[in-house]
């Protein structure tokens, strides 16, 4: 595929023209009544593993709305039963054994994706091909830091002191365990490349967890290879989402990504301040503005896109995932304005 | 009793000398034996609510160290219910009845706290009473908003997203709502610093998952109004911590508080470049450095100090509470150090 056929591509490749490309993080997800219906038969864990409802799935908002780019159906955590970790959701991710020892770390294997996460794969060949071609599909992977705060919790936690702690005073093993989720997501990420994914992003969910000192430490050389490594391997663009990391742009900038996600909690142009002017920025609408009467969201629309216009380029995004109670109108009119708005 | 008598008044006025002063946030809690060992026999309303084991709480970490001030045993949700608000605590706190609407609001009466709350204020006046007259005793309230989350969602929420709806669909109903949480709140920290308090604190947990526009939109006046009337009605200094709000700081300025308290996430330099030289702030040890090996939590220690002396004057803690599974030892090690660090 030629690079830059999308509208979402060439943004992120920092090229402006056209309106602002839009998706939603978990555009795909449980606010859609069609979704909720599907999953009445379909328990999630067999959804992400299936690639025909995998690909479905993930096919319901682009019938729906005219965005710009799809988002694989799938979990960060999908991948890790790849390497041994036993999983289930409650909803939220809990894990049979969690990583408390170098031992419990030694026992998880790489990531081979062909063999461990074939049905990803598959679900992206097969929505790359009904996909129609002037609209992107973005594949995606958990950051290193991400998983590993839940393989170390254990589960989802309000503030993985367990992940935070086992960091300071486990620190080789720490550090062993979250160069092996970087190969492996590496790999994972190229394999989705090849697979058909126009981008790949990688999804870090709690690095905000970490001050500015523990993210030069812990995370930032690990993230500048998993980039440098993702873009040896394929020639497609890497967003990178480091969710309440508003503290950590300055250091953000220097993992290199193509585009950089941004949370709600920061006005793009200050973000743009940190990363520099040529920076691709991804975002930033708040969730809850989508439950605000219209006037007023299409008033924080063009406020979004006006921050945004600071950037070399600018994907509308909300700042966080859509939230499951939001009405489906809400973003039909969403997506909507910001065609329209950019457009001028 | 006159004013700045403690170094920790001192510090919070603005003055340097001597050590910088310590207190640790939660320091009165779970990680403590002979707290779980009270808990065994009391459960955490009860002991909320009467005033000798309140009391006995607080004093707990004075006992057992050199801290510069200690902080009533309470809860931002305890005088709630003197405003009609049925409550439970499961651990977090849990609403009999969630305020969903502009009727549910105009339910609760304002906070006459002699009436609603005697039980705090007769803690308050025990402890005085019992600690030292060179160390403070902080009193303290929850910032409207982050009620105003609880009151909404009724109980603990990742998101808040109900309140944070509620304040969009709903903003005259929520306003009022504000409104009436941050009057109580003035008359509660007043009368708290009438029985003794020697400041007080604001705490906005949740305030973090709100941007700046909102937050100048929808708290930031009403914070103003409400630090502006504490200070009217007693000298005590205001401390304001916003949690999670890195990206709020510029308008937290404008708050006026006396001392800032500053999460983790942001170098206390950082935090004195938005609020300005003038500023004395609190903070900001992440409490996960509490589980590294000595040696390294005595550098982050130190790199807290150095970060602090750029302000006014420093009040040390941890950048958020202390975690229930850390090493009272290490709280040891850690006053000491502070104490001996900054006294050079």
């Amino acid at each position: 595929m030629p690079e830059g056929r999308t509208l979402f591509e060439r943004a992120c490749r920092g090229e402006r023209g056209g309106h602002a490309p839009v998706w939603i993080m978990r555009q795909a997800g449980r606010y859609l009544p069609e979704y909720r219906k599907l999953r009445e038969e379909v328990d999630f864990l067999t959804a992400t593993k299936t690639p025909e409802v995998a690909a479905r799935i993930t096919l319901q908002p682009m019938e729906r709305y005219p965005l710009d780019a799809a988002i694989l159906f799938s979990d960060i955590m999908t991948p890790l039963e790849g390497m041994g970790v036993g999983l289930d959701f409650d909803p939220g991710p809990v894990l049979e054994r969690p990583i408390r020892s170098a031992e419990d770390a030694r026992s998880l294997r790489p990531l081979d994706p062909e063999e461990g996460t074939p049905f990803v794969l598959e679900a992206i060949r097969l929505t790359r091909a009904e996909l129609s071609p002037d609209r992107a599909l973005i594949g995606f992977a958990g950051a290193p830091f991400t998983l590993f705060c839940y393989l170390v919790q254990g589960g989802g936690s309000k503030d993985f002191m367990e992940a935070r702690s086992f960091l300071r005073l486990e620190t080789e093993a720490a550090t062993a365990l979250l160069e092996l989720l970087g190969d492996s997501m590496v790999r994972y990420l190229a394999a989705q490349a090849r697979a058909g994914a126009d981008a790949v992003m990688l999804f870090d969910s709690w690095v905000g967890l970490l001050g500015p000192d523990s993210y030069r430490r812990f995370v930032l050389p690990l993230m500048r290879r998993v980039v440098g490594e993702v873009r040896a391997a394929t020639h497609v663009p890497i967003i990178y989402f480091a969710n309440g990391g508003a503290t950590l742009l300055r250091d953000v900038k220097e993992v290199g990504a193509d585009v950089v996600g941004v949370d709600w909690t920061l006005p793009l142009s200050r973000a743009v301040a940190e990363l520099g002017p040529d920076a691709v920025v991804q975002g930033n609408l708040d969730p809850a503005a989508l439950f605000a009467p219209r006037d007023e969201l299409d008033r924080a629309i063009q406020g979004v896109l006006e921050e945004g216009a600071t950037a070399r380029a600018h994907v509308f995004n909300l700042g966080h995932g859509i939230h499951r109670t939001t009405d489906p109108d809400q973003v039909a009119f969403l997506v909507d304005r910001v065609h329209e708005h950019s457009a001028r």
